[in-house]
């Protein structure tokens, strides 16, 4: 039996702690024998001293074993892909139908928005009648039918990670390397995903602004993930522009409708099929690179990433004919447009604050209980680099009350840095790891 | 209207909190509208960032408007005198009769032991029938009456510093300077002490290890006082061996009977008239201090002092007879030899554990609510320095289980490290600020 007390003064005063004081911790907290005034203690203590990567490493094991855990045959090799969230980032729906497309099979378990940054399962659940809420059994019966299923953490998967995220969320200790990774690897790790490739966002729009700390965080994700047996794949991604057009839950979902019938979006293309030959490769469904990415242009060309998509979206309970008709989707009654200020290339997109504007709309949540609005967001066409004219159209607002609307579309507009002089466009794909 | 998790963010990420911020966070936790999750959040990030002297200034203001304030008159310019708490520190009781019998009021608030420290109202409350349970106007009177009180501190002094100290004490959160100058200076404040003097002890037995940290501390409580209209004088001192020989909540009484009749006990005469003559100094009641010195010897040497104290005993409800018949007072059941391994000079003394080992035997708390055992404790007479015989008496211990306090006499033993060659006596005065 240990104190709490001394367990957070260790912490505290930057010692390492043990497999049992980590142990006896967090399942006292669970328990509730732990009050939350201490575990935000000792997650602000973890905060400023960080932890090595053996006790990231068991502090994730914790989190696993405090709930049930998911699991496939290892011929299957199942692979997911897990992104640590930028503005506009819908990847996941487009980049799941293609590899399922090119044989794999993908069991993601996906998480809600909040913040500036959007949600896989919210985004989803614009779809109309589209459920997340499935068990064990189903979600293995819709991967084993479909190829993959996406849907939300259950109270038996890592509660651990549940609760303790939400406490961090409201204790000022989401950003700590340690945390981040055992929150997301214990989950990667107890879907049963026996690969893993991270898409880490780096920029103005994600929570990592800069290539030293993603690679600190980087080395603990795949470090964590090998140790537990997991084959882990890190891709740096540049997020200092927002991904592809549609910013906006049900409006994020016709983007990817667009994508997979064939339309040219140049940087969700990119970085969907370096994502996917990076799955397909770890997963040995394909041995050679240039293999897996003609397979991966071909899926896309010939329809069969799209009607897996709609097959998807019916085993979900989702009605796949918005495939074809978007008047399924919920709309916005206003559209305001934003206009240029000067003319200018475009030096740098504040994307985070795009983000965190469009929750003033409903497109975003400021907390888990907001409720979304999946008609609004916006469509934003300009990159970094990109040519501007004075009074010429920046993208498009869309919303329910205009007044507020038109004040959300000044701050998108003012989120973009343009100057007078020529800026080169920007590589989308940083680095591997 | 503030967000508390921004709150938290702006101090763990470095920033200086305004007066408003500060405002806020501590009132709406009053309130109970920020909960403890937040606040032990908070406090961990003052631990880690500190403090700008004008943060603790405005925390120690926002402690002090959270309750009542008492005041008395200019003229009558009180003076306390404050310990930051030592193993054997009963000096506040010798102290006060001492500086009235010279011409001082003291309006003493006070506190109960926690760990390996004692609370002086703990060891008035080993006098039988006495009380620190008093109003403000009742403390007024019998300081009116006898010169000084000692009283607890009330739900309406200082409330913030209440819930926030305890929140501290079971969060990791108690060793922060600038979260121990305001918990210190907002209740010497809020009681109307118009002037203050401060043992701020350091050492072994001390929370404050070293000068350094003893300085810094130092000059925040001084400041921070001075700002809010109090003069304070701080004497830093030895806190590497107990002070005087009793440790026990009735023994310690005892020892104060003892001195007031003039036994000699030359670490207490030392450091107690070291404190009387700066507190009768800085009230003005002496503008000479060979002038004071020579009265604080002689209220002693004619029993002018012992008389106030027996005043004070009666006036706050307890025996004044235990001052003649110490059989008054709770006893121990046995009384266990501690005998000394080794011949040779004392060359440092854990003190801390001494402390904590006598919590075992009741004479102190680990938790608050722990109960006390009036009766037990030891008697230690060896300072650094002192030769020791092997197989000689280091002192006895004093307990109700004899199996527990012969465990407990091995502990004390071996906190004395006794080394063969000479070891030099060290000061108890190091320094003035």
């Amino acid at each position: 039996m240990y104190n709490p007390v001394e367990i957070i003064l260790k912490k505290r005063n930057g010692a390492e702690l043990s497999r049992e004081e980590l142990k006896f911790f967090i399942e006292a907290f669970i328990d509730k024998k732990i009050p939350e005034y201490q575990m935000s203690s000792l997650l602000m203590a973890i905060f400023f001293q960080s932890m090595t990567p053996e006790e990231v490493q068991i502090l994730t094991e914790v989190y696993i074993n405090s709930g049930k855990q998911i699991s496939f045959p290892q011929t299957m090799n199942t692979v997911d892909k897990h992104s640590t969230g930028g503005v506009g980032d819908k990847i996941s729906l487009m980049l799941s139908p293609i590899v399922v497309a090119c044989g794999g099979k993908i069991p993601m378990i996906s998480g809600r928005g909040l913040g500036h940054t959007g949600g896989t399962l919210d985004k989803l659940e614009a779809i109309p009648g589209f459920r997340t809420d499935y068990s064990e059994a189903e979600f293995k019966k819709i991967i084993e039918k479909i190829g993959f299923s996406i849907i939300s953490q259950s109270q038996e998967l890592v509660p651990a990670d549940k609760v303790i995220y939400a406490l961090r969320d409201v204790s000022g200790t989401v950003e700590s390397l340690p945390l981040i990774t055992a929150s997301i690897m214990s989950k990667k790790i107890a879907e049963g995903a026996q690969n893993l490739v991270i898409d880490l966002k780096v920029g103005t729009g994600a929570f990592i602004k800069n290539m030293e700390q993603a690679k600190k965080l980087g080395f603990l994700l795949k470090q964590t993930g090998e140790k537990l047996g997991q084959q882990v794949s890190i891709i740096f991604s540049n997020m200092n522009s927002p991904l592809g057009e549609n910013i906006g839950n049900a409006l994020e979902i016709i983007e990817t409708i667009d994508y997979l019938k064939g339309k040219n979006l140049p940087d969700i293309h990119e970085l969907t099929r370096k994502l996917a030959v990076e799955m397909l490769i770890l997963a040995k469904t394909f041995t050679n690179r240039n293999d897996a990415e003609k397979k991966v242009e071909e899926v896309i060309a010939d329809g069969s990433a799209l009607k897996i998509f709609r097959d998807f979206i019916e085993a979900q309970g989702g009605n796949p004919a918005c495939i074809d008709d978007y008047s399924l989707f919920a709309t916005s009654k206003f559209s305001v447009p934003i206009i240029s200020p000067k003319t200018g290339w475009v030096e740098s997109i504040n994307s985070q604050s795009i983000g965190y504007a469009l929750i003033d709309v409903g497109a975003g949540r400021m907390t888990l209980d907001s409720k979304l609005n999946y008609g609004t967001g916006a469509k934003l066409h300009l990159k970094i680099g990109d040519k501007v004219e004075s009074g010429s159209s920046m993208g498009t607002l869309f919303c329910d009350n205009k007044e507020i609307g038109i004040k959300v579309a000044e701050r998108i507009s003012s989120a973009y840095q343009i100057v007078n002089i020529l800026v080169e466009k920007e590589k989308l794909i940083l680095d591997k790891m």
